[in-house]
């Protein structure tokens, strides 16, 4: 860390920062520049809570040399994680695109299994559902809840395809657990500390939506937050940005993928389901998403869009869906990676 | 709602536009213009899912006329809402302004209660402090939790003031209504679609703080859910969005003061302390706060704000907080409050 | 347009905005709804001003149904329109990928036939280079101003390649058209209105980025500025937007690509040079680019680009652009198109 | 600067660094870290462009110390700047809060005057209009150009009250000073070098109005493009910035106003009528600009709003603003100021 001083600080303020940082154990450097003098910090300056500084008399800023996160960071590991999604079948992270495909919401069980079976055929890895549903409006559907997730687990005998599920709150992770094999953060969710431990807690593999206000640091801690507790299997997932952007329904922020792969060894994938909130988008941003370097994606598909629950707009047709997938596997190979 | 047809929609579309809107009971009115046509829709429209018209065949797009809350509406109570602290003795939303203030962390008892006395006498009317932190880093002091909030119900009975407290998930809402008399929302939990029913079932008044990434119509609705679980007393807070300034930790958006008191009855207070993260901006934007309308602020203030555990750069001292409490006297007067 | 009265509108109110849609020539309906009053006004709403209505009496909003931009539109020309950069060889926005590269600002005569040369080799379309540079610090390098142009056009000379440089005022562009082959408004410029009326006076090739705050309806009002100012010519330029991420200068959003695609017939290139602000980013965004529809691209290179007076951080080496040409070929292919 | 190395960075690399350093005549100091090598640059550092370790091989990142600005800022002086807007009589900056209003346009001379002399009476100190219209729309009303400039010079000479207009290119410098007292720089043209070099150059006084998406460095680096140029006499204006906030046409960001009291001397006014761009917002957000610390305000006004020619829906009545003038009075009174 080096903290700056304040052109005017006293000498009895420069030395109390530099006791302060040798209290802890650290070492500290003065520099007495033309127009400013710095307190340079040597050893690991997380021990030390960098807001204090900001309070600390005659200091003008302090500013931060590392990261806030370890385990999720590319230097303690500095090889790909590929995080398997059921017994060691399939995995998002490795050489093949993981795309994850699905409804919205889990309707009823005759659609669920019968949309199964069609993105499994188109290649999918995985199902997606949701049984809870988050809804900004109190007015409108949230889920069929427990018996959706039953839905889900008869899909997978069905197809034998791993499901993943969006889990709200801490009190729900041991009943999703149960039935899915894959859980969801929901981006309304990144920062729900409580939520972010609980499914630490389980080792089920974890899709984190990327909050649609964080950053890219807030985001690597929130992952830190379910490493920290025990779950190795965290894919991260951008999921589009709050931007004054009107075009879209969020900013679909693609260089985040290959920012992240500098930074963290966790895989990334993308929606641009809701990433972008319009069907006609879905197609061409997933182009981009493999294009960039994405692992996988996730992505909304209904046998009849138009009669979807929740949703509709951003939810793109099961033949679209196939279409896709095919249209995809060149831009894979581009990027040395396989559909 | 007014469903736009695209210029190139056949006459099937239209009418199978029109047949949807009837199906509900609706009344469709068709107006030919010379670029587009459009389906106006008479009657209730939040019957009708507002996204199923984006995928409708045909549809470019549909224009909600009714904002899609209703219980936090003008149009549903006209007059404002004063919501009771304690029993009765103060409101927020009344002529005088509400001001509560407190450590960001409950860090211990004493110097809770030291605080506590301090605030009272300076004037204000509840007293804030963490039990539960939602910490962005997971090495970060996460709250004295259960202790905590004995030690705020304690903070009470020395000093009468009504304590304020956050809660983080569904399942604390019983606890925490244990002890406190206000619960606090997060900024990060105003989504949180489950806790807001949690704290809707409760009867104790809730500070609702807008998502930082939360547009009004979406803050209102999550103060729908509170108000359809049958809690009445809801509180908002504007504690600053999310954007591109990188001179504050947030950019605290005041306008939304004047904006809110036309389209809602509830009151609305600001929280200048996370608004801004900076200890020197807290008196004038304070000052700017009431004098754009607000019916209370909520503060960060400490003894000893270099020592402080959580947010520090944004803690003023209790002696700053006197001093502030004196000068919003006449701004509020200016604009026909009390303090 | 769809003029919504206010709850609380009176006949009279009613009556003048009638009264108003058809002094201007148009038809007014009036729809009564259960809970609103609705005024729909038929013919080309664009008569009016659409400020207008909502600072009518008893008007709640006004919501326009057409788009403000006619010439820029889908619905005036729904083929895409190819640009040619010169005398019918090269265009943007026909099949063929065109890649427009050089550095960021022209040092000098020697070094930009040298880069001119190898970027020709690697497969671009156009040599760019900065004669004028908009620089946000006044102490930073400005540019070499007119003795850049005529480095521009000796490099023309030497390579065959039309050249492309930024022009920054009114005044500039006589001067400027006599030595480039395409002009560029940067994205500072694009709502710099007299420059879009001089540049739509001359008849060059025009491209035009995307101000860093612009929605793409502004956007498509600054392309319909040029465009009714005479000149067809408008290469549309995406570049990146100023939002709340912080580990890019800017954030390149690449969905406008195809959404632009929709609403316009104007072709779209892409400049992931500073839509990023970080040269290891440039390679993979350039791939997102042309796979979400990009008809170009514009980057920085230079033989040195740690001695690249501007812009050093975003500027590959030539090295790695002609390796970038060669990998963006089967993405190309993947989306129809050619290298 | 720090220059942070990279945790793999080779001792030649760190020694390149060094003797970059030193080259330009500054000192190195080399911290060997347990996770990084820093080096600290002491001197003048704005010497070197900080963009340029950006792309030295071996570093990670390059941390600014210094703020780039330096004419613009409190170092340099550290009293406020009190900007003359006529000979002498009144100033912005002073004791008395300076309020500038008219018409958004000048529409035609009777009505200016008309205006003029209310203002005059209701306390303002300077009157606004515009002549020359940026506007979003090629087909709306562009402005009286020179003729409404001599209006606008009859009603200074009808009230004896400065007035100013803006400037939309250098080359209209000449002729607009002529006439004007005071140059208005739009939002659309903060970042016009051009233009901010020729007002530099001409000595009246300059409102120069923050980009919409300008972070306060950016905004205090073009006020030092018209002070590094010879003209003194700059007062900032927050105007509002995009974010993704709809109840507004921007957001007004009024934490900008104490901040930018700590970073600079000049002066620092609000316009909460483009801020906000809603007419009712515009008494409140007045007054939380004085209560913030503005020295001024900048205020569209209008005799018939309903038909004003632009920007109607943010233009009070002349009624309206009367009251305005007398509700401020207690807020600067209540903040140290006068009216």
């Amino acid at each position: 860390m080096i903290i700056v001083m304040r052109p005017d600080a006293t000498k009895e303020e420069v030395k109390h920062v530099v006791k302060k940082v040798e209290e802890v154990g650290l070492k500290a450097v003065l520099l007495e520049g033309t127009e400013r003098k710095v307190v340079a910090v040597i050893g690991d300056e997380r021990k030390i809570s960098y807001d204090m500084w900001n309070v600390t008399p005659g200091v003008e800023k302090a500013v931060p040399i590392l990261a806030p996160y370890k385990m999720a960071s590319r230097e303690l590991k500095n090889t790909p994680t590929a995080v398997p999604l059921d017994k060691g079948r399939a995995t998002i992270g490795g050489k093949k695109i993981g795309v994850i495909a699905g409804p919205c919401a889990v309707e009823n069980k005759k659609q669920l299994i019968s949309i199964a079976k069609k993105v499994k055929e188109a290649g999918a890895v995985a199902l997606r559902g949701g049984a809870y549903k988050p809804r900004t409006n109190p007015y409108s559907f949230q889920g069929l809840r427990e018996e959706g997730l039953e839905y889900l687990a008869e899909a997978r005998e069905a197809t034998g395809l791993p499901v993943v599920t969006e889990v709200l709150s801490p009190e729900q992770v041991v009943l999703v657990c149960k039935y899915a094999d894959i859980l969801q953060i929901g981006t309304r969710n990144m920062a729900n500390f409580l939520l972010l431990k609980a499914v630490g807690e389980c080792k089920k593999p974890v899709i984190l939506k990327r909050g649609m206000a964080a950053t890219l640091e807030e985001f690597l801690l929130a992952a830190e937050y379910i490493l920290t507790h025990g779950n190795p299997n965290v894919i991260l997932c951008e999921r589009g940005i709050r931007t004054f952007e009107d075009h879209t329904r969020f900013t679909l922020s693609l260089s985040v993928v290959p920012r992240l792969k500098e930074l963290t060894h966790l895989p990334i994938i993308v929606d641009p389901s809701h990433g972008t909130g319009k069907r006609s988008l879905v197609n061409p941003m997933s182009k981009g998403a493999i294009a960039v370097g994405a692992d996988g994606l996730l992505i909304e598909t209904h046998s009849n869009p138009e009669k979807s629950m929740v949703d509709g707009p951003q939810t793109i047709s099961l033949e679209e869906f196939e279409r896709l997938m095919k249209e995809l596997k060149p831009i894979a190979e581009a990027v040395g990676r396989e559909m």
